[in-house]
């Protein structure tokens, strides 16, 4: 049972890397990527035999609480079972 | 038109910040996880209008092209239309 927690910088915060990215694309002729935002991807592995509400509820609370920083960033889980 | 592309190390290469990532969630109590990898977000946004399988196309180059080193990295692409 694998879980994708993407975490990236809230919509209203300035993302100075990933400007730095559009600027490189634009350069190199990518002219139809208009913007891009970069983040954080983890690939989170739990033992099998997990109850899987259980890890659903313990993966939230590790996004939510260890891997994001609330103030600035936003996360997103997706499961793979 | 927005492309979700997911740059993470190969299986066959360490990935020690992840390896660290899983050591403090072992040490906060989350013995579930067993592996955590981590990898970089990028989202693109392409201009409105833009034909989809030319994008598909220009996503998939940017993607092996220049977020990718492919000695030790592998990506994958999600899009949202």
């Amino acid at each position: 049972m694998k879980a994708f927690v993407t975490v990236a910088l809230k919509k209203t915060v300035l993302d100075p890397q990933g400007k730095a990215v559009q600027a490189a694309l634009a350069k190199l002729g990518h002219a139809a990527i208009r913007d891009v935002r970069q983040g954080k991807c983890f690939e989170l592995d739990l033992a099998a035999g997990t109850n899987p509400a259980a890890a659903r509820t313990e993966v939230e609370r590790v996004a939510r609480e260890v891997l994001t920083n609330p103030v600035i960033e936003e996360f997103s889980i997706r499961w793979d079972d």
